[in-house]
Formats: structure tokens, sequence, C-alpha cells
């Protein structure tokens, strides 16, 4: 026997499907400013699709970018808030002559939709939205409060949310945020993702002499910049991959003994990774597991190399200049200026005559992120999750960086769990892309169950 | 009062100085295909010249390439033979618009002669042939038996040098080779080049995963190619320079307190050196001079690197595959296969799991060359040129290669001492080459001078 809510859902089934393709096709692409009045009637019909749920407030906010689509339901005042995050723009669909379909009209086939943002993010996006109005015209009323904060620019950096969070932290300010963007493990498995690491990047320029010189008339007389760059990189790390520049892990989080058995619950494949990536062997800090070390370790990567000559056959000069790119990934808590500047002192502090090095800041840093596996939040995802996959959440995290979680961390004051069902096969950011019509359903029950179980919780 | 011999060089001095001129209207580029018939043309000019001068068994040779012209005067079969070394090609004259009159039509102005050619090798190579015409001429005979090989190819490297000695060993026989191609200090300031640095390559490819990673995604899992590249060339040299491939130095002849004694002589500005290559200060073994490590110490030179991203900004991957490119300058008695083998041994016996490292052989290697300083063949060249310049010449190296003195010494067991009279203001392979006309009289007294002094010598 069906609850009210199941029942509405169930009533409904094929509007809220249709309502979806509408939506996936407006080719709301924020990379390409010629889809600028796109991603305007995205935001338009995502702010009418919150008023027919029954949300207030609703608000089409300016930003330095495109607008954010704001709304709320305030009504339980003794109630925690929760504020959900998602965003409505797509990523770009060429090439298009690898679809099967066009990319902008959808087709609904073997119970999954196809269409550019239908796992990325506007499938996800509507199901808390279709929860609310469930659960407003069933029971007139939320468990708690609810916010929500809807961008159009996450394909390309979200570079306006973090003077937009500034602006609006007391319009914003909530108890946990949700974010209706990202993936589970399988269809089978459910996770719950911990962590991100943060990112920073340097850049060292080493000058030799003014220009190339003749190997044969030069060569024994001066510094060569590529030496130099080589040894200068050679003191990164000792021979098992242990990063040695001073300082590096005073503020890393040390893993605990239920951090390691927790990341080594998911399955890992150590031989397969190996024959697919075409290595002999895995590599890094002998102390961590290779899951452990993507997920928790940080690392200083040689981005790239380059200086002399690179061209067919020999040519005998002592060169001018070698440069090199690092990328630094970081965890809790280390700090990517604090980071970057004992890199740079390490490498500076090294200074070797005949030779200049120079060290820049690369933009775009990023700072890690960490909630902990027993925050109520994930206590109450966990159930949720729990009991829509019949299997518990493995507890994840991910070597690359999300900058939202950790901004909403910083300005906001408050974590944010994953409550969203896209998987790694549904094509993201490639062609073909597509969403279950399962995972349609597993948001939309979902959500309803975890603003109660949440509403317990915190 | 003048010698016969000097009054032969002064009656027909115009007559000598035309037919430099009409030499250096042949264009006979070597690097150009289109100038293939030039060169032949030059070859028949220089035969029918070695002719006039009174030359027996003159020869236009055929080899795997241009044309060798071989000429001899062998009535002295009690006394030492010589063997006279100079090329009728010159460099390509481009770019044009940078001469001040046309390259192939030469000018006569302030007692120097503008061409391509003048210096590099056209008038030294004329200056033997004249001296062998006067002494015939006025003595009827020459002090010792002589053979000229004049080639066609050396400003592409000589590549059909070393087969065309081997099959002509027994013509080439001698005691001695002179070579009149080649610089003195100043003109004021004689040298002798007692020897030059011999040269093998290397290239050191690292291959990491198959394709280029996402960092985020697996950096700290696993190797990352630029980082193994980086500790190998770091392993070439200690921080001070010294080179630490094992067994690099054992067949290094050391340098001797005499050695070191004529090295210091010729003057080293160390201050304006680091101005001019716009250095802070000269690098390398500490132990030597900048003057010996370049004349007389090996070195391995890193010429080139390359790997992974090398754009503006940031990309976040691990890279799939890193590559560096050495060069070895070598002394005497380094073999250049044995050198490039111990290098190769000491890269890769650090094989390091997660990474394919493989070294390969760069074409181009030459053996070094070193003669002992006071060989009689040096003994007599000194005694000349210090009558020539009023001043003692300076015994000095070259870091570069020269391939055909190892190339002698190699196939006809002989040294080769250098006696021209270029000098490095004269443009040689630039814009607006000439040659003094005093130049040209020194050759010609000097050849007589130096085939007397000889004769006593060997």
């Amino acid at each position: 026997m069906l609850t009210p809510y199941d029942a509405y859902l169930k009533e409904n089934h094929d509007r809220f499907i249709d309502e979806l393709l509408d939506f996936l096709r407006i080719p709301s692409i924020s990379a390409l400013p010629e889809h600028a009045e796109d991603i305007d009637r995205a935001a338009k019909w995502v702010a009418d699709r919150l008023k027919a749920a029954g949300l207030e407030h609703v608000e089409i906010m300016p930003t330095s970018g495109y607008p954010v689509v704001y709304a709320d339901w305030l009504r339980a005042p003794d109630r925690p808030t929760v504020l959900i995050y998602g965003h409505f723009d797509v990523q770009p669909a060429d090439p298009f002559d690898l679809w099967d379909s066009p990319p902008f009209e959808p087709k609904l086939e073997h119970a999954r939709i196809y269409a550019r943002g239908a796992s990325d993010d506007k499938g996800n996006l509507l199901s808390p939205i279709i929860a609310v109005e469930a659960l407003l015209q069933t029971e007139q009323r939320l468990p708690l409060n609810v916010k929500f904060l809807l961008e159009g620019q996450e394909e390309v950096g979200s570079p306006q949310l973090p003077d937009f969070l500034a602006r609006n932290r007391q319009k914003l300010a909530c108890d946990l945020a949700l974010s209706a963007d990202g993936l589970q493990w399988s269809p089978d498995q459910p996770k719950i993702e911990l962590g991100y690491r943060g990112i920073c990047g340097l850049q060292i320029d080493v000058q030799g002499p003014a220009g190339d010189l003749h190997s044969g008339l030069y060569g024994g007389m001066v510094r060569n910049p590529i030496q130099t760059l080589s040894r200068l990189l050679a003191t990164l790390h000792d021979n098992a991959g242990h990063i040695l520049v001073p300082g590096f892990f005073d503020d890393v989080v040390d893993l605990t003994a239920t951090d390691r058995q927790l990341m080594a619950k998911p399955p890992f494949d150590e031989a397969g990774i190996c024959a697919r990536l075409g290595v002999d062997a895995l590599f890094g800090e002998p102390e961590y597991t290779p899951i452990e070390r993507v997920w928790a370790r940080p690392t200083i990567e040689i981005v790239g190399i380059s200086g002399g000559f690179q061209g067919q056959g020999a040519k005998s000069i002592v060169p001018s200049r070698a440069q090199a790119k690092l990328s630094c990934r970081l965890v809790a808590d280390q700090d990517p200026e604090r980071i970057a500047a004992l890199v740079k002192r390490h490498i500076q502090r090294q200074r070797i005559p005949g030779t200049q090095v120079q060290v820049i800041d690369i933009e775009g840093r990023a700072l890690p992120y960490l909630m902990p596996h027993d925050h109520p939040g994930n206590l109450a995802v966990a159930q949720v999750l729990t009991e829509l996959f019949g299997n518990a959440p493995f507890f994840t995290r991910c070597g690359g960086s999300i900058p939202a979680c950790s901004l909403f961390l910083k300005t906001l004051g408050v974590y944010t769990v994953n409550f969203s069902f896209s998987y790694e096969d549904e094509n993201l950011h490639a062609p073909n892309e597509f969403v279950r019509l399962k995972s349609l359903e597993k948001g939309q029950i979902g959500y309803a169950m975890l603003l109660r179980a949440l509403d317990r919780q915190l």
C-alpha cells in the first residue's frame, strides 16, 4: 500500500519526465558565449519550476557572471535549515557526430533519457524540487527549512560563486549543504564522499646564459640550466616517493585506523589498474595503499618540463633556459598559500651559482575539503542510501578538487553532503550522456526520506 | 735585398690576387644540391691550378659525395712527406641582404677581399699551392715531398672523407698533415691548436602511463616520468659539476704541469666573459680553470628536455612521457663508443618501478684529438709562426670537434698541424666574410718557410 507521498510521485510520473525533457531542450552551455540567452532561459525555467513546486522567495539573482536561482521554504522556525545545491548549465556537446541522437533533442529509450545535461546535472537538480512539491502537496509542510542555490556556471569552474556567497552569507545561512550534483559508486552500491584534495600550482624558470651556446666552445665553463632544474626537481621527493619539502606535511590530517578501514572497503583491482594505465607497477609512499595515497595524501606532480633543443637528432648546445610546472594536490588541513610558499622557499634557497632560478605562482588554487565520516549529515544520508540501494554506502574520498564544498565550508561554515544519483558510465561531459529513470525515482523518493532523516539527526 | 723566392711572389702578386678573385666567383656551396655543378667547377679550377703550379699526378677523384682533388710532388725520395689539407666548398651565403656587396662578386677594398669563402677556405687553400709554384720556379725542387688532399664537403661535415681515406691509405701515406683550414689567435698573435674534443650523443626516453592522466584521480598512485627523468639527470653530476658516471674518466689524459702552464698563457677575461654570456658566475669542476675545462675536460651536457604540458597556465596531469638529449664532449683518449655505453649503463641500471627508461644513441660521433705540444711538427710551425708574427705562438686547444684531425690520426697514423691565417673577426659562415691581403702573403711566405723547417725537424 502506497503512502500518499509515493502515490503522488506515481500519479505525476509522466509529467515529471515531460518536464525534464523540456528542461533538457534548453542548450544552456556556460562555456560558449553564444548560449548566454539559453542560460537565462534555463534560469527562468528553474525559477518557474521552483514556484510551481510551492517554494517561496524565488529569485533570479544577478552575479558578476550568469545568474543564480534562489528559493526557500522557511516555515519551520524551530527546525534546522538545509541548503540544496545544483547547476542548470551543461557542458558543450561537441563532437556532435559521435551522438546517436541530437544532444538537445532528448530521447527516452530503454528506461534512459539521452541528452546533454541529463545526468549532469538537470535530472539530479529536479529531484529535490519534485520532492518538495510532493511533500507540500501531500503533507502541506516540509520536515525542516530548505533553501535552494542553483547556479549556471558550474561547468566553467563557478568563477562567480565565491563573491556571490560572500555577499549573501546571511541569506544562505544553513546547518548543512546538500549537493544534488555528484556520483554514486555504481547502480547497486552507494557511496558518501568525505573529502576532496585542494590544489596549487607553481612554475620554475631557470635562466642560464643569455642565449644558447656552442657546447664545444662553452661546455664545461657555464652552468647548464636543465642540469640546475633537474637537480631542483630531484630534491622534491626521495627515491620511494616521499615529499622532502620541509614543513609540507605540517598540517596534514593523519589517517585514523577507522579512516583506513573505510578506505579499504571499496574493491581495488591493482593488476587491472596497472594494465589499464600501461604501467608495470603503481608507485608512491609505500606506507599507504594506492587508494589512501590518491584520496588522503598530498602530491607534488611535475606536470610539464621544457628546455633547450627538442627537435629530431642532435644539436650541440648549452641551453639558455629551462622551465617546469608543478601542481600540488593538497589534503586537509593544508593551505594552498602556505604550501606554495613552502615549495617556493625550498626551491629558491638552493640557489646554484651560474643560473638564476625564479618560482612563480600559477593561478587556480583550491582548498582541500574533509568532512567527518560520522557527521550527523552523513549518518542521515548513510541511512537513506542503505534503504534505497539495499547496501550500506562506501565512505570514500576523491583525489580531485570540488571547489564548492570547501567554499561552503569557508564562507557559510557548513559541510556539504553529496546526495545525487549519477554513475560514471553515464557519459558525463561526453557524447550520448544519459540518465536512468530509476535514478530519477531514487532521487525523488530519497530527498523526502533524507529531509525527514536530517530533521531527526541535525 | 729580396731572395729569388720573395721576388717571385712580389712579381706575381697581382696575378695571385686575380686568381683568388676568379676562384671566389664560383659559388661552390656544398650544402645546396643546386650548386653541385659549381662544386665540380671548383674542383676543376683547383686541379688546373695545381697543375699550373707544377704539381704532378693531379687527379679529381670521385667519392660517394663530391670529388676530392689530389696532387703530389714526390721527387725527394729520401725526404719526409707532408699532406696538405684544405677545402674548396663554402658555406651558404644567405641572408643575402646583410651583405654589403654580392657574396660571389668579390670586392677588393682596404687591403681586404670580401666574398663568401675568402677566409674559409679559398684564400688559405691557395697559399700552399702558390708557395709550391714559387719554390719550383725559383729552386726547381721542394725541400720535401708534398701531397695535396683538397675536399669539397667540409662545410657539410666531410661525410665522404672516412671512406675515402680508408680506400686511399697508401696513396695518402705521409709523415705529417698540414691543415690550410683554421684560425690564428689574432692578427698579432699566432697559436697552435693541440687538441679538439670528441663528441657522442644519447637520448633518454622515459615512459610512464600510456596516456596523460588526471592528477586528481591518479596523482599519488603512479610514477611521474618527469620525476624519473629528473632523478636520472641529477645523478650525472655532483653539485660542484663533477661527472659521476663510473668509468667516465678512465681514459682521460691528465693535464701535466706543462699543459697547464701553456693553457694559462693566453689572456682570459673572466668578468668580460660572464658579462657577455649573461651569467653571474662561470661553473664547472673547481679543480680546473674555465679554459682547462673547455679545452681539456670532458662534459655531459643536457642539450634539451621535454615532457608533459608545456603551454601557458596550468594543466593538472600526470604526464605520460619525458625525454632528454645528452651531448658528451670527450677528450683524449676517451672513446665515443665506450663513453656512450658507460652513460647508457649508468642510466639504465637505475631502473625505477613504474616507468620504463630507454637510452638510444644519437648519430654524429667524433673522436677526441690531442697532439704533443713538443711534436717536431709543432716545433717547426712554432719557429715559423714566431718569425712571421714576431711573437711566439700560444699553445691552445679547442673544445669543439674537428673530425679531420682525428680521422687522419686514426686512418693515416699522422698528426695534423694547423697552418693557416684566418681570424675570428673575418665573418666566417656569416655575411661580409673577408680575408686580409696580409694573411695571403703570410701564407705564401710561410708555407715555403715551413716546408724547409719541416725538412730539418721531421
